[in-house]
């Protein structure tokens, strides 16, 4: 890739935020498929891609995920994309028995956060639902496990990212 | 994010791939701290960071890594990175305790593979190390969990992507 691309990531991975505040203008097909292709050309363990991206438009179905995540700014968002995983596909580990279907689907689900950011749109990793809530509102097929919630649109007029705090680069290398 | 950024991230998704020979030439240090940065600005749950990323360039180091995954490609690299999280640092949910530590590093280990494809560099997730060796091999600080190994450098020369192979997104979405 150029000089171009690289400033272009860096300056992605800075842009990207969490967004808690939505305007209700209608996320286009063309750009929901753009960025839920960004997620399918995620990598996974040995490829098995154990992942199913539940996207969820009606109104009943809306109402269920918001009822496994109850907060007013979470119900404004025009969709969500419930980020899957299926343990039975996932690959393990020989050595320890170790299954990866979440670090797969942590790896989809980023993408699909900067593709969001890469494309206008704003999302947030949503982690603290009532997975039986979720799960059964939305009769999700037999194993199939949320991992994620994205709510998926156009940030609301004036949101701004806020400053990112991390630790320092110095506090959290290790040299070998 | 503008027109020119949407078909930076999505040619990024399409470009990266499992780089599995490097050529002898070292990274600049200028060039490893960008994509380090880039893993460090990545999101976790609540924001805990439950990460550190273990650098690995002496020469007794490569080989308790290598000692961990022991092929020939894979001691080609220049340098390593092993990513590791911090469980005891880790978001752990309410509802039914799941720990979040192996997804927020999931998410930073591959800010830094895409950040490596951006910068010009190859890169490759390895998940299928004995992590009892490495740990030991390394002296990893008490409490860090290895969850993937990147090896770090510049294709060599002919190395090409191969073709993506992916279930058809059609296959991975399900609609409510």
């Amino acid at each position: 890739m150029n000089t171009m691309t690289e400033n272009c990531f860096d300056t992605l991975c800075a842009a990207r935020f969490s967004c808690r505040s939505y305007s209700d203008r209608a996320v286009s097909d063309e750009l929901l498929t753009a960025v839920l292709e960004d997620a399918r050309l995620a990598p996974s363990a040995c490829n098995r891609q154990p992942w199913r991206f539940v996207v969820v438009e009606g109104e009943e179905a809306r109402k269920a995920v918001v009822a496994s995540y109850d907060r007013a700014w979470f119900a404004s968002a025009p969709l969500y994309i419930i980020m899957c995983g299926v343990p039975a596909e996932g690959w393990v580990r020989p050595d320890d028995g170790k299954n990866h279907t979440d670090i797969d689907v942590a790896i989809a689900t980023e993408h699909l956060c900067l593709a969001a950011e890469a494309h206008g749109l704003g999302t947030c990793w949503v982690c603290n639902f009532k997975p039986e809530v979720l799960a059964e509102g939305l009769a999700l097929p037999e194993g199939l496990v949320p991992v994620a919630i994205l709510p998926l649109g156009y940030p609301a007029e004036g949101v701004k990212a806020p400053a990112k705090v991390r630790r320092p680069l110095d506090e959290t290398i290790i040299r070998r």
